[in-house]
């Protein structure tokens, strides 16, 4: 190598990262006592440490959510503090879009903006933030790692010591993933946490890993996301529900899943102890499970079908019915629930074999997709579950009973279940000839249209009509057939003729109740082991606690 | 629900897992002094702790050895523990299968078994050993949250103090994961450390999580498998890499990668300082990568091509540059690196828009393989990094650059890159009819061939001939013609007419040097910006310590 450009090289500072850090840390030394910082002077302490430009992660979960340094960061001057570059997985919060009305973020990178979505589209129009890309949650996780590197992580936890180490509780979901991130590339890791302690009841974060800790007055707010009141399962549902359980669940004996937060899925998780136990399936399917503690699970908990549980994440109101079953859930030494979402994803590419979730929209070719017009909702996780990952090496039978891949390199595939009944609420088709999302990527200048899951990565669709087995179909031509057979009198459904289906079901692609020998007259309410709030909490032996707002009684 | 039913739930006991822990904590005390083992007495410890059938995973990782309690498993008597099933992610010490041998352990699942590879395969077919499945690393991790949790865990570590805190060195890779599977579903952790300390240098892992450790009388084992001597690096891989550039890195703008561990890659990072340089490619490709911190990067990190590397795992001698280079690598407030195998992994598949790889053998159709006959070696980590990921909706030049899915549904690809001689040492061809993963699949009776990258993931191929685009290939056909097209005079590249090639060329499926306006004369050892060990040694300004076995001088 020339002399000149190893001595260019040898004059280069390689600890630029770890200086600003240090400044950071030594302005905000007036607002602090040790790691601790008054939450009084939130506002002084931000404002010190935080420079226009700075790429700030801000913890926006699913879930839970840092609301405290949130609405701290949305009342900053925009004089000080502006330009920022802001990271949220879910935009769940008013705050996190004041800040960029405000003028003291400009650019957005996120996955999420369910509850925001409509004010997000308008901001977006009025050029008031700059989207870098929507995201699922890993990959905006994972750029956190690559291209992404945050200056500033603002997060949330339930305890704090004052050596700064954190006890999450059983909603963990992200906060080590994005602390990890921080702490080790020099960052600036910020938690509010829900109260100061002594010791914490177990070390989730260690110490070493956290600059600083705020009490924040108030809890963090944390929304109840998978809890479903039984009381809202209709007939239709529990059809679909007795159609999955035979024609997938049983038919590919799938002993290791991922549900979705639907009303669908919750009634097959209601009529296993039930149904299920009349076709003699307990201990053969849905043993191993990765998803949230949902509620509507607790009875197949209890009637014994379910020998684990890992999830992403919490669930408000089943802290003591999961720490009384730990042989189930995943839980630590103090007795408490650990989730992770990175983990749990990871559980649910490459250890499950099927994911099940529904569709607000589904097109002829199987995309689907939750954002509908005017909004922009991004994509949670959805899309990682909802794919066959190529990258899965180990087989299983369910994995093997759908035929992939081009000879010589045979293998299986994932089982990937979109359920929908054919028309919506208010009369609105599922299956439509083009989706809303089409347009609204093409309105909002998107480099490519956001759709959740892609047709030719669903296997599966289910509806009150019957189950289409995608993954059979040998063209597109045949999938749009098979899809056309179940959905039904909407668009999508209504053109298929009466021979074309009957040859589909001879062929295997489509089956009816018929065939799948279901009784459409047993689908009642009845056959659901819980029927309302309180039924849970009878199968929970009084354990589980409903939010106020399923509280009826 | 009937009373009977909750009656039945009730009488259940739910903490049989607790209370299992419990028990074997309790027989291992006399052997321990609070949470620290006795290392005089491990053998009895182990035999304490271990029932019969128990699922144990050994550390075992791709690099860093948990060789200490490995010897000590081996030395368990069968009449007392038997019958174990272990998850290794990595067989790479005698020990590990000796387990096997001796009937301590029956039942394996794995993910990779290089060095043991021949063994193995003997082992397997003397019925031994039962293989539930071979893996790759993650999938194995990710079913220890799944359907494979761990009863006990062995693991290893740098320093431990005496509540259990855990500082695991550079090397952190996979002991986070491992132990977060088993501290929170009651699973015993067990790690053998370096050395027991008051104060660890960084709590890598919380005392909480750790139920016993013991001081190891000598180091863990440790193989520094991602050092390349520019010594071994030949012409022929020098105008490989040339190609890569101008044809891959250059053409598709990638600034967010992984790099295998061949000489073929190594010739790459070696001549960006010189090459690239040249071409004016500094800031505009390969900013951003992961994988291990490779000696031959030094020579582009020094020049100011390098932004961030996330790390898989350490690589031993790279210790003092790496933490000297705090801006480029993530380092602990300790000052030394912090590895993570599955947050790298998550980056590899959702952040980053390249993998490129060599392999031992490609097939006509582009599948490939390092399984060769008579061994069993498994997969590591290349199908994770090697295939598209199908969850990822967000985009990037690179990644958009290459047209993916089916109208409406439109969106990028990975580029997975294959790189690769037409001919390995001893004349063997590097291109085959068929893998000889096929035939050692079908004696093994594995249920699907052990292909380690699917052709149809496959990206680009590059050969000392050119460079294969098959992205553009519109059909299995074309595919096979355009690598056939590169394979030179193996079995597969001979049969093709030069008119195809001619065509292939102009439609853009196949690019020759000229193609590429790479000048092969340039192809010399003086386009390497270090030729040996040395000169990394040099280009790190003395702060690389290379491992003795690479130490000519």
């Amino acid at each position: 190598m020339s002399a000149s450009r190893q001595a260019a090289a040898s004059a280069r500072s390689w600890t630029r990262r770890r200086a600003a850090k240090r400044e950071r840390l030594e302005a905000v030394e007036p607002f602090a006592s040790g790691r601790v910082l008054d939450a009084g002077r939130i506002l002084d302490a931000l404002q010190a440490l935080l420079r226009p430009g700075d790429r700030v992660a801000l913890e926006g979960d699913n879930q839970k959510q840092a609301d405290f340094l949130a609405e701290a960061l949305a009342g900053c001057d925009p004089k000080v503090v502006h330009d920022l570059h802001l990271l949220i997985s879910s935009i769940s919060l008013p705050e996190h879009l004041d800040v960029f009305e405000r003028g003291v973020a400009r650019r957005l990178d996120f996955a999420y903006a369910g509850p925001q979505s409509v004010r997000m589209a308008q901001l977006l129009a009025d050029g008031k933030v700059e989207v870098g890309a929507i995201h699922t949650y890993v990959e905006l996780y994972a750029r956190m790692f690559v291209d992404l590197a945050p200056d500033v992580v603002l997060l949330c936890a339930e305890q704090a010591d004052r050596d700064g180490n954190l006890y999450t509780g059983p909603g963990t979901e992200d906060t080590p993933t994005i602390a990890e991130a921080a702490a080790f590339r020099d960052g600036v890791v910020l938690v509010q946490v829900n109260e100061l302690v002594d010791k914490v009841r177990r070390v989730d974060i260690p110490g070493d890993w956290v600059d600083l800790v705020v009490a924040s007055p108030r809890p963090y707010a944390l929304e109840p996301l998978f809890t479903r009141d039984p009381r809202q399962i209709g007939q239709v549902d529990i059809l679909m529900a007795m159609l999955a359980l035979r024609g997938v669940y049983e038919r590919h004996g799938v002993t290791a899943l991922n549900h979705g937060i639907g009303y669908d899925t919750a009634a097959i998780e209601l009529i296993l102890p039930t149904y299920g136990e009349e076709l003699g399936l307990r201990g053969k399917i849905c043993k191993h499970w990765t998803l949230n503690p949902h509620p509507t699970l607790i009875p197949a908990i209890e009637s014994g079908w379910v020998e684990s549980v890992h999830c992403f994440g919490g669930e408000p109101g089943t802290e003591r019915y999961v720490a009384a079953r730990p042989d189930v859930f995943f839980t630590g030494r103090d007795g408490s629930l650990r989730s992770n979402r990175v983990l749990c994803q990871l559980a649910g590419q490459y250890a499950v074999d099927m994911f099940i979730g529904s569709s607000l929209q589904i097109d002829a070719s199987a995309n689907s997709s939750t954002v509908t017009e005017g909004r922009l909702t991004g994509f949670g996780g959805a899309p990682n579950m909802g794919h066959d990952p190529h990258g899965r090496r180990h087989s299983s039978p369910a994995w093997l009973s759908l035929p992939a891949g081009e000879p010589p390199a045979l293998r299986g595939r994932k089982l990937v279940v979109q359920i929908t009944q054919t028309f919506r609420a208010g009369g609105t088709p599922a299956f439509v000839e083009s989706l809303d999302a089409i347009q609204v990527g093409a309105d909002t200048g998107m480099p490519i249209p956001p759709v959740m899951i892609y047709g030719a990565d669903v296997s599966h669709v289910v509806t009150e009509e019957g189950v289409a087995y995608l993954y059979k179909a040998s063209s597109l031509a045949e999938r749009r057939e098979a899809l056309a057979a179940i959905a039904g009198a909407t668009p999508v459904g209504r053109n298929l003729n009466e021979r074309r289906v009957e040859a589909l079901r001879r062929d295997g692609l489509v089956a009816l109740p018929e065939d799948l020998r279901v009784d459409v007259r047993k689908a009642k309410r009845s056959l659901l082991a819980a029927r309302s709030i309180e039924d849970l909490v009878t199968w929970s032996g009084g354990l589980y606690d409903p939010p106020a707002q399923f509280r009826t009684w």
